[in-house]
């Protein structure tokens, strides 16, 4: 299958590149950027010479028609959504990793990221964690990928939610991100200088975009309202994603228990990696790869339960996701390309 | 004032001798380190040649007496209390930065670090975090400073407990240390290849030995048992320690409310800076400093009360308030040699 | 094929079985670790869960016979010999990463690293840089992989003395490691608190053990003695080996003919990229890979000529570089496993 | 004295900030940024608050007349040069940190840097390492702070060539610099994602403004032309700057002989630290001073001199040296505010 990626030269486009490579089933058409268009990939990106012979073009929906059969869109919200548009119209099949198709409701969209670019296709992407929606996927020609906080949230916590084990409101999430996350845009925030060895919140209070995108997912899985407190950081690292979860057990639960539920419940997952007891989720274990280690904990003398997870933002985070999403969108088994082994150190 | 620094090989102990040698007041006299005994200062730490001209010595109380007025303890703990001990029988003064002389009751020593090395002395020490406990440091002999993570737990909590706006129990925290809070041990899991680009917590679900010290604190301060789920992790840094604290207000309470009560508690404290409303904690900003930055916010969606506090681990958390304790002792301004700007960048 | 890893829990172990676990032709058919023994890969490291499902075994030679015809050894050298020896014993072919098998000259061996622990065995081995000695490597039985700042030094610097094109004496190297070069012994000069901010020359003057064995393929190529002035530092990263080569041109040299040298003489080699003119070799761009960046500059002003070079020490470095041999050995495509693209960012 | 900062919000500036703080001679009577005129320091910057109650005020050097007997200059070349001379006209001394006011040869400056901002006071600069040219510095209302690695080459190298003990061409500097020593603009190339774990070389083959700099006064210390091969390279750190020097001996130089000289040379300065034998500069040992430490080895393999240094491109290469020159104007002992011990770790 022929596959196009717009938007390479985005930290997600990089990695999405790095993995479709390695898919059996995947030739790699079209790579677009519109800061670099027009020069050959290994040029923009010496560490890609000898590895693919193609040449950046700019973002054209139109001009991929015909030359691929699906794309991934790794742009920012609202720019992606005309061009998810103008793909569809084109007949080809689009995994999105902006926040543009996550959310359900318009009204919901339009407060947290405002106007919508292309509101005649709303709602009309499956929500890309297969963990939870294999089968819509299955069937789906738009997935939006989700966020990479929303991932490393959902996957420990949606068990305990489905089960009712958990009280619904407030859920407390602590993460912490690579700075790879907030992508590669000239931000004197983000210079090497200002983040080493430094470590900051940002977004707190319940305003960062993933809020609505968390709680939509948990709420489906509680079949009641969850509310979320969302506190994301930046770390001093490239890659990666931590989160701790806080939540109130319903009723007794040990940690024995809360993880028998995990591990139930991702029994079948090959991405789930429900660490040995007394292992923790780090990021150097998932380092470049598309797992979400997971585990959980509770604490006999305050009563709590946290959930602790890692994955590599850009992998299950963003690109590895889509590719997942992919597989599952053609019927190929999930893991293919993607059951590599963490970079160690 | 003639002072000792006893273990002045280990991270606590250099960031000592870096701000002793500014103090005015202060002559340092001796420096000891088991490892290093007979070994000029600037020899074995390059960083300090032509900045003290002092031979390390040997661990020993006895050797110390009349050749100093005053020693800072930055020894493991269990090793700590007969060291402790033994000056205290020469008549020297001490500040101990291990945990052995911090927690009131002897039970609860024993329950979390095992035997005591000086039963006699156990108690006599003051708590050493001079926001809370001033007067009593001010008459005493034998002073405990605070662990680094109680210390960035409490400034921002215990004025809601004092004025009993929030539920004692559970209180989520959680924190990020740099990597210097854990010593420099040769320990495989702490070499940089380990570290750098991960991230991870440990001593999860009240398994870490702060916890009954930040308690016993809070509790104090809230007039009623507090009950604290921490949870600490390991920061690709050196230095630095990010806390976050989650609580359920009593009653309504708006990010406005808990910034003022934050304004008013700690108005008069010079190392305590409350950051302008849409500021955050970084690590940055308190660098080889003794400040504690703090920040409240409560999440109008969820109503939790969040707090947001960024010290030094060896600075606010160790060394700095080791020698803010010393000044409040012997009554020199706090303040001395412990307002400097912070190394930016 | 199957193959065994002797030695797996060091990090060159720990790249061997990344880069084998995708290799079509092999089986990893045991692993072993003197720390570790009887350990699940997967518990031992929870990066690897999921991924192998082996059992970490002691280092016995004798316990392999049968279970494997190729081992690769990643022991530090004096303790490689004997097992290597052992395995040869066995009928097992070798891929040797320590010293033990690279030099010539027992000799110089003893000088630089002591008593040999396998003196019988000693000189059977074929230097194993493809690149150098592709065909005796085919028919070997014993390859001993190079050291990391050779491979860096050599492949920019061989075409040139070869040529007979610059000064055989002295020439300078000076070379940057990333941490994990030093391996994952716990000592505390490379504490993550020690390294993080840091940068640091070691066995400078030609101390290092690495010099003889580069004069030794140096002076194979250039047919006369080559003499290295050798600088090795440690950077604060992980992975990756940055090379600066500088040596004076016999006759006229421009740039342009130093890189139509380069050029002509890799040509056919997939893992050494010339870069475009102006555009450097970065340890980023061969992070995670097998590649060899190279650039070569000569500064009109001084008539020196500059080569520069990135590889990842764990790829071309050492477990790439092992894989490629064995490649070679066996006549399958020598990129086989290794054509994968650099981890960006 | 009053004495200002022209462009405070830089990484130089904020240094300068941190240093003047501590000097008992100065006031700091005004601070300016461009960008964030009209805004409290602490305000700008948070890590600064309640340590410097000013506010920022645009660059005007008319503003600054009468209010200030001195201003350091902290802004781009070219942006700076009518900058001081307008402080000059207003009467004002000025240490002026750009590459403006170094060079001796109009002709010179505009190959390497273009138009002179100011031609009427070209030349009216006094270079200023101290070690160097202290009487003219001293006599001086003008000082040109040297650029951060012709301090790190100078100052090992000078010695040698006052002595005549090596060939004055070519001498190849191979220069490691802390990302800090590139400012603070919003440069993609500088993100956190992009440095940290690589390594890189830029502005090879005498390409780099350091060039002439270095030329000048190493040709003015050895009386007769010398030529510099200069490499310089990003770290993944952001402070400091280790510089390796490769020269060649004229006539017999041991180690020792070399050590003796460096020894000589530099007996009197209270920053140059020569390490003991055995011992190597290291970035972490001049974090955040104003030493520079050197170490001298010969390589009797090959003939080779190796000088290396560690300076703190933002102390001793741009701030801290800035001071000195400014207490070297003022006849104040050289070290005031500028002795202070590394942050360590």
């Amino acid at each position: 299958m022929r596959v196009a990626v717009v938007g390479a030269s985005g930290y997600v486009g990089l990695e999405l590149l790095r993995v479709l490579r390695r898919h059996p089933e995947v030739e790699i058409a079209a790579v677009t950027s519109e800061q670099r268009a027009g020069r050959p990939l290994g040029e923009a990106f010496p560490g890609l010479a000898g590895l693919l012979d193609l040449r950046l073009e700019a973002n054209d929906p139109a001009a991929l028609a015909g030359r691929c059969e699906l794309a991934f869109t790794g742009l920012p919200h609202a720019v992606s959504a005309p061009t998810v548009a103008g793909l569809r119209e084109a007949g080809i099949a689009v995994v999105d990793v902006s926040g543009d198709f996550r959310l359900h409701d318009l009204a919901d969209y339009e407060r947290w990221y405002g106007r919508h670019g292309a509101p005649d296709w709303f709602g009309k992407g499956v929500y890309g964690l297969p963990e939870l929606h294999r089968d819509a996927i299955a069937g789906a020609e738009l997935v939006a990928a989700p966020g990479c906080y929303p991932t490393g949230a959902l996957l420990p916590l949606v068990p305990f939610l489905r089960a009712g084990r958990i009280e619904p409101a407030p859920i407390h999430v602590d993460s912490k991100s690579g700075v790879s996350g907030a992508g590669r845009k000239p931000d004197a925030d983000l210079l090497f200088a200002e983040i080493d060895g430094s470590f900051k919140a940002y977004n707190v209070g319940g305003a960062h975009r993933h809020v609505p995108e968390i709680e939509q997912e948990a709420s489906l899985a509680a079949g009641e309202p969850v509310r979320i407190a969302f506190t994301p950081h930046l770390l001093p690292a490239t890659r990666g994603l931590a989160t701790s979860v806080y939540a109130r057990p319903r009723g007794a639960l040990t940690s024995a228990e809360a993880r028998s539920l995990l591990a139930e419940a991702w029994a079948d997952e090959p991405f789930v990696r429900l660490l040995p007891e007394g292992t923790l989720p780090s990021l150097a274990a998932v380092r470049g790869t598309n797992f979400c280690d997971v585990q959980a904990v509770v604490d006999e003398r305050t009563g709590s339960l946290l959930l602790l997870s890692a994955i590599d933002n850009l992998g299950k985070g963003a690109a590895g996701q889509a590719v997942q999403c992919m597989n599952a969108m053609r019927g190929w088994p999930e893991t293919t390309a993607l059951l590599e082994a963490p970079l160690l150190p």
